[in-house]
């Protein structure tokens, strides 16, 4: 599974700050610690700095790629105008993720042939301009809908990264076993890929960690390619070793015992 | 999922002390920890005290009713005369599961109308006398002749568990993953259940509550139905609260709610 990196997030109040102040240490560290938890991609959101976020995307990327060479990089913007400004900092000879388009026409017309253009994976939410659906069966029809359109725009199936959109359980209790059940039915539209944003559905709950690693155990046990997580947390780190050890993705348990030796796991 | 409680097994060298010293007390305690941390069932092993399994069993079956009226009890024995005791023993209105037969002859002929005579579910393992299978797919073609026997001789489908057996990842990295294929291969044989022993798949790795939980999460998720455990380990139970809450079978997530303000979480 493709670990995405989650830290550098204008959402969070200490990041914006480092934006904002232009605090080059504290931005190389949080991607250089990323990285060396086995991050694949560093996510990077400069939309909430309530600055100008084409500067700060701009300068962002430029740390995180001096810090780190060659650095997979996920751009995480409502805005189109931040992303393509992001990908012409991009210098690296990495991959680099969008996030995201929806089923809303302006958003495919705008990102996907910015994509192509620059041969970048594209994360797909499950949803359109009636909103998210409620069930396994409502997220891979818009999944089947967003293939099909993108796919006639040129753009290749296998760089397609469906989000079934994680709610809080808390709030809304049949929504994380939805999830689950929608990734093998996406899965079998075609070579596409599958990618969430973990931390959602525990909003609201006590002990968040515990419930993030278990479904993200879970989601990796229904397929799951990719997920967008902080790979510094301990929960976190003791789901995927141990998940990937359990699915022969490391083999004899080389990982496992290392992230155990480097006293990573709970 | 149904629980049930692994703790009164005489392989551990506490129990087989506390059965051969009749220590009422001890064993009592035991059954009590368990149903208290949402044991649905207490299994008893009684085949490794080196004494008369017949009487030992006999004396802890005693014990643990007289601690828990109407207890639902697991009988783990090699020892066909040991299972019949331990049923003759039971006195209480709960359910009796009896632990295990496999593909072999004699276990059928013999366990199959014992289990039917005193109306107790059956768990099945998916080995036989050329041992046990490799692959998903050959789990569930022993536990389908398996089924074909058992059901000839008028047993009720529905009380058949089978256990596809948990080998451990760290000298068999694929079984795991063939393990986690083969829950959903065998249900699909009818109205059957699937039940595992979990600690099996993580010998001889470290941190093994790790490995043990997510492995729990993951089977859960592939569709599990009961598990042989111990209820009272934080990261177990953590599992088992979590996966029950993303699986939507505790509304509201009251239960998990209520083992993290009990301090039971990781």
């Amino acid at each position: 599974m493709i670990v995405i990196g989650e830290r550098i997030n204008s959402t969070r109040p200490r990041i914006s700050e480092a934006i904002k102040n232009r605090n080059i240490a504290y931005i190389a560290r949080e991607a250089k610690s990323q990285a060396d938890n086995g991050a694949d991609y560093i996510d990077v959101n400069c939309a909430m700095t309530q600055g100008d976020e084409l500067q700060d995307i701009d300068w962002v990327m430029s740390v995180i790629q001096s810090e780190l060479k060659d650095v997979n990089i996920c751009i995480d913007s409502p805005n189109y105008l931040a992303i393509e400004k992001a990908l012409k900092s991009y210098k690296g000879k990495g991959s680099i993720m969008i996030n995201s388009i929806t089923g809303e026409d302006e958003r495919i017309k705008t990102i996907v042939p910015l994509a192509g253009e620059y041969n970048a994976k594209l994360v797909a939410l499950t949803m359109d301009n009636k909103g998210m659906p409620e069930t396994a069966e409502g997220r891979r029809d818009i999944a089947k809908n967003i293939l099909d359109r993108v796919t006639k725009e040129g753009f290749r199936e296998e760089d397609l990264y469906f989000d079934p959109l994680t709610r809080p359980i808390s709030t809304e209790p049949k929504q994380a076993h939805e999830f689950l059940k929608s990734i093998p039915l996406i899965k079998k539209l075609g070579k596409v890929k599958t990618v969430c944003g973990l931390s959602n559905v525990s909003f609201g709950l006590p002990d968040r960690g515990v419930i993030n690693s278990i479904f993200l155990a879970m989601a990796m046990q229904a397929g799951l390619d990719a997920a967008i997580l902080d790979p510094t947390n301990k929960h976190i780190v003791s789901a995927i070793a141990g998940a990937r050890a359990l699915l022969c993705e490391d083999e004899y348990c080389a990982g496992y015992i290392k992230a155990y030796r480097e006293g990573k796991l709970v």
